[in-house]
């Protein structure tokens, strides 16, 4: 089979190299280019990139040469962009303008009409926007979103409530990793023995992001889930892995029981059946009282699963819960990777 | 001056360190009496106790003789308690009866009808509950409990905003520190790159004890507070400092300004005015965005100040917040003090 | 092809938990016995064990039951052994005497005449002590240990030095991971922000135990390598992996190039070639002047390989570098499964 | 009494927060000048620095406004350097030409012939090298500088076994903390569950200068100790205080109780006994076997100890033992107010 060939925009950094590590061997895709800034251009991905990773750096990529951001620089029918927003908001619409499908983990363009942020268990139709960006900006590529990587998991377990009980009203509270911040990002000083309750322009994204995604295409637009979200986004000292404490309040009352059992058996749109990525359970949900715990759990279903536990009764609302998604994984590089997958499974590659 | 006779049940702990140090050279109280498990009875405290703070042990404690937890093995007008909560049942009310005040860093007394729990700045007058108390129980002394060290700092924010605003419900998620597991408590495996988002009974008594402490002191004995608290408990990375994320409806619209005008200029009842422990300012209000944090505003007045920073709107309720309370001296060794000043100055002692 | 059948020994600590993992689909050997203290016999293995692994536990592992740790209790040809000292003083003898091969992780024996430690890719030539320890005991099994999993990355690059360019002195400062004092071991509050300049027992055992590995078989028994190793060890926050600074007098004077080479090419005895466990490469040589570190590099060889970088010149003797060896893959539980094989392709099994 | 008034270059980096902070309340100095990049200029304090320390900024300095790091800017008859090595090197003979006193945290100049690295309890007399450096380059200030952070504990051990015993030969591992990379310095990524092996030009500056300032004042320069040290250098995840493994050879042989003594009674000279600084005592000597610890030992003396323990034989060379040092106080802002009170003691200033 020949593979697709795809480009890493931004491929030295944390999001890049998780990119690099995701798409070795990939069945579908394949890398034929890296793009990073001007410093790095002809040199070698090994002498470009200060990898952090644990597993080393694939052998293909060690003597790829690095090319610059810009039409014209590397030819593929896929971009996965890891650029920081404000150089994703000037180059992602040249790529997608001249026919690349540009699955971009920058939040430049996840609050435009007709871009679709996608989480393919949660809201595969809404790839369908891809068709009114086309033709609102004359493109014939397409930029499509994943979600801020704390949205993600949080997300995946609404969605799960939504359609069976509704949704009314959320509480979150992140625990978020250090990897979130790219590198060298958070100063050990600042993390060590300590907490930073705060992280730039954050909460704003999950009380966001999730309402679009769990909107409804309609008429080529969506309209967002009418419920709020009220978060609040903390730094730990976690390398990978965020953790979200959330309360929700339910249209429909119901039990714990019936909760854990639609979370346990929630099952994907039947388009992702096939697709590389689809994480096998897409919710894996802990009896213990202390699961999910990062350290133990990021890594369940290579990084794709959402873990859940502790679901018990709210005082206020109807259930509180603890839920973990891998942040440079499922919510970054491999929630990108897993975009595309659906894209081309859908015909728009 | 003489100075008031006191003894520290289980000296050796975590707890029982910190009433160590913070009682040298107290205005008020001079330790004669630290008690122990059998093990350490007749040993020095030096070789007692394996000392893990980060000031010297007061050479007054190094060669003080550990004796038994039990009547008869000492005398002294208060006992501070940093018991496990089964010795404490079984041995506080011993204490009591015989005279002596005991000011308990335990739970098991918190929740019965006729004993406070006392945050001086919040709840003076709770200490009433000790007429009751002794007339109940026929006791010459008394049980005066502190709060959980989670619900401390959470409890004066609420006051500073109950009288004026009213409550109507809150939410509360909690970065804890190790400390309050005790020592050797966390495993370093356990929390390395790590939270651990569960810890036992915590949130049961997070969402009972400020309810109780803002509750209203009616013949004898307490109204609860009636508005619901939901609390979500994690521990993270973080040697001292308990932080908390909350969210808080309250009952009379205001603006953010107010609220953070009534954080800012809370003052303690007029009987705290005296007290050698009574922290200046009560609440210390932050306007940077990334504060507090546990590292840098642990300690401010003397780690009896609650912090409070990042106040702003709640999309769904009307305002949240990030709070900061020292968890072994504020929520603990500190407030038990803090308390004996109080039950000092009110006469019961 | 049968598998052999092999007991695990002490298999819910840190160490019992490395054999379940790696001995998972092991080509040779077939898991038939777990055992335990009386608490856990006759529980599942998923109810007896605290999993602290970041891979899932085997599925065949969760409901086998655990077993006592005693004669007749199970039938196996091989057992590994994660008992601590005392116990394995008590038990290994018991089951070699039985016929069984025991191959332990624990230090007891360790320094018998007739007991070889072993590290396949240095001594395998001392598996013949097996003879002597059968006829000095009358034993039909055999007791074979591999070394502290300190001395066990120091040894393999001494012995890559030691056949071209002997060896005078050592000295070997560590920086060991917490999971070298097994579950619960160290406690949070005592290694946050911290380092313990003190491990109890270890410094003696680094001194001595490569001496043994490096000596020479003769006449049944080890004439121990002639030179003296002085040794400081230390606990870092650091899960898994233990870093090793040494500094080397050599006998043969040689260039820094020579060394690297030596490093660099180091090929393990014949009979390790087609070992399951025989890493690839035995030893990985970094050029970066920032490596090998813990973290990143812990993993190299599935964890079996020794990593050395800052190869260079010493004011004092001849060479200083910095080694990495993974602790409890390497250094425990995959160096006893390594030594099986041996044992195995050697015929004592 | 007036104080002398003086100033600090680089204030808003670690260390010279530092000196903000040591200098508070000093009995002898007061700041009048803060000194700052050209972003800083005009800025006060309390913009312009990230205070990172956990004690508050004192207030005199909150509102000081920044002034350039050049002649002129401002007026003082000290002033404390804590400026990166380059601007070091331009500016600080700038300064010591018109007649001020240079106490240098910096490398630039520590090792040219006239510039004394001074440690007051090691080697007051070198502070006559400002009479060789006057007369040199026609100054009328100096420069003054203190030693590399991690040589500094190092020297002082050193230096209360070199008058008694002699001093042949020193193996040093160190063990650094991450504030003395500055801020932000160290990412936390690089740091969490994991040791950086690697410090660019420490070893370099750990095996001269404990030489320099052990060598003899000889006719207007210093001889250097003749004894070699060889130093590994390494980061771990502890915020202060610098620990550092070490064997040394002495000449003379002797008992471990003989170096305890030495250790024990070591007194600095008789210049130093009325200096606002000096230690009390000079060495703590810890029998404990699991002291000094970072996070509980490094405070001692306000941070100006010299902490050691575990003093015990070599297999090699006569004793090996563990010292701890304050790497920002003593090793740096501490270490140079220090210097100053000496200098002005001397009547250089």
């Amino acid at each position: 089979m020949n593979k697709i060939p795809v480009a890493i925009l931004g491929a030295t950094g944390m999001v890049g190299q998780r990119f690099v590590q995701l798409l070795d061997q990939h069945p579908w895709f394949q890398v034929v280019a890296l793009t990073g800034s001007d410093r790095t251009i002809g040199q070698p991905y090994i002498e470009a990139c200060h990898w952090v990773l644990s597993t080393p750096m694939p052998d293909w990529a060690r003597n790829m040469n690095m090319v610059a951001t810009s039409v014209g620089a590397f030819d593929a029918r896929v971009v996965f962009s890891a650029l920081p927003s404000s150089l994703a908001r000037e180059w992602e619409p040249c790529f997608a303008e001249i026919g690349m499908v540009v699955c971009s983990n920058a939040s430049a363009y996840r609050m435009e009409n007709d871009v679709p942020i996608l989480i393919p268990e949660v809201n595969a139709d809404h790839i369908e926007l891809i068709a009114s960006q086309r033709k609102n900006r004359g493109w014939k590529g397409a930029i499509i979103t994943n979600s801020n990587c704390t949205s993600t998991g949080l997300t995946i377990v609404l969605k799960s409530l939504l359609d069976p009980f509704g949704v009314k009203a959320v509480f979150a509270v992140s625990l978020q990793a250090l990897s979130g911040a790219g590198y060298p990002g958070v100063a050990s000083l600042d993390i060590l023995d300590n907490v930073m309750p705060y992280i730039s322009e954050e909460e704003e994204k999950v009380e966001q992001e999730p309402r679009k995604m769990l909107g409804k295409l309609n008429q080529g637009q969506i309209d967002f889930a009418p419920f709020p979200i009220s978060a609040h986004t903390n730094r730990v000292a976690v390398s990978e892995g965020h953790l979200v404490c959330c309360s929700i309040q339910l249209i429909k009352k119901t039990s714990l029981d019936q909760i854990v059992a639609e979370l346990t058996q929630y099952q994907p749109p039947r388009i992702c059946k096939d697709l590389p990525s689809t994480p096998k359970p897409v919710i894996k949900v802990f009896d213990q009282p202390d699961r999910p715990q990062p350290r133990l759990d990021r890594m369940i279903g290579n990084g794709m699963t959402t873990s859940v536990g502790r679901i018990r009764s709210d005082p206020i609302w109807d259930v509180k819960m603890t839920l973990l998604s891998h942040n440079t994984i499922r919510g970054a590089a491999g929630g990108s990777i897993y975009n595309a997958e659906l894209a081309y499974q859908a015909g728009f590659i």
